[in-house]
């Protein structure tokens, strides 16, 4: 099953991106809040969500988070890095239709301790909705074969 | 409909604390997967996960840093608040069948810039499994009034 | 549980037909994603999808398949049936909001072998989506009395 | 948003090969019922499955092709393939709990329809549970330069 690796600490390489783009839906903020358990009237209620700032449904700030992580779990860095942290700063709302482009990009490489930095980004058209950094940790071809 | 509501800052004092717990299901990966499109095989492959340092399939991280959003989002704070910031720190795993326990602590009141911070942590028994921090924009009575 | 059963073989005649109709949503094709880990940004990212010839999320063409599944588990043969083979055609996309209407047509009985063949279609109208054969082993009469 | 794109014809060569494995579970059964409306008995009652040939309830046949249908749409072309055809012969039964462990593999290139084919197989350990051939459509970077 060696075909389900992400990439190896070696083939990494400061300014590697990666993107994964959805569009949300009434139904994903749905299953999020079954998933999670956050009821907050903000994402369910619309009446609600009209009386506020947003004047409408929002998607909770950690859906876009966790797109962020998909990248991260299966593309850069990928299937078998381990994910030791992230910041995230909830900068605009997402609202039910927009499409939500995550990217991450390698800012800094660590070959000695394995640790892997990426900037993280999440945009709505040229808005920034969320952005952050995280930092995993990557398996080297060395250690494997020693 | 105010019944919807969370605390007002002139409500908070530092160190009040509230906790939400849940039990992490083979469903829940399943679901968290699908809202997220996260598929790295740590999650959804019994075999592959079975060769990792886990030993078995491990829930997303992310899903654990969900439960912190929803404390956020429908306890405290609570509704009405604005998330602003959430850094998270994954610490441990988390099996099929754990209880995560989240807690959520006021650290801080800013009561001029109506911002409060609050320390989050996710434990499965005594073991932290995510820590970070949390920054809310919190509306005041006074503000609704005027 | 006898009302569980589908058709037995010496029930069944060349030429019987039956159909399963469902309106396509954007909940379906989240959901279908969700499953099967099918994220390709065809499905799910709408601004990705202006750009390709179908000018929006289209569905995944296994979700009509799985539509044909449906009439061979459910309805034709239906239940204690063997499902053989199935073989599909992609024709044309499906849209959000199409009700896409799958019909199985019995085409062929060898009794012996207790072998029953199907043409398979999916139609949007009169635009044919997806057609294929389908095979199944169907039981008898004689030998669940014998 | 080219990071998106799957491979060009002219980086597909004969042989190459993509795998996506996951592990059946009761909610993958459950969910795969609800989107395509296969109630049958054998997935979902687990007291009539007990009185059939595999003695307990099985996995949807589709949900393994599924598995294919993600790996050709993600991962082998990926996204911005056009799938042609797809041929699925259920071997064998796949029960909750399975790692099903889909492979796709190159067979045939034909640069200048911009055709290629695949071996399809889906394994649960060394028993072949699906097996068949999927055939595309896949873009050129001649056409995009042209």
């Amino acid at each position: 099953m060696q075909l389900l690796r992400g990439y190896y600490i070696e083939d990494l390489k400061v300014g590697m991106s990666s993107s994964y783009g959805r569009t949300v839906t009434e139904t994903d903020i749905a299953n999020f809040a079954g998933v999670s358990g956050d009821t907050n009237p903000m994402h369910l209620n619309a009446e609600f969500a009209a009386t506020t700032r947003f004047k409408q449904r929002i998607a909770h700030g950690m859906l876009s988070a966790a797109y962020i992580s998909t990248l991260i779990g299966t593309r850069l860095p990928g299937p078998g890095c381990l994910y030791i942290s992230q910041s995230l700063r909830f900068m605009a709302p997402v609202r039910i239709g927009d499409t939500v482009i995550a990217t991450a990009t390698v800012t800094h490489i660590d070959p000695v301790r394995r640790r892997v930095k990426l900037s993280t980004v999440c945009k709505v058209g040229d808005t920034v909705v969320v952005e952050g950094e995280a930092e995993t940790l990557v398996e080297s071809r060395a250690k494997q074969a020693g």
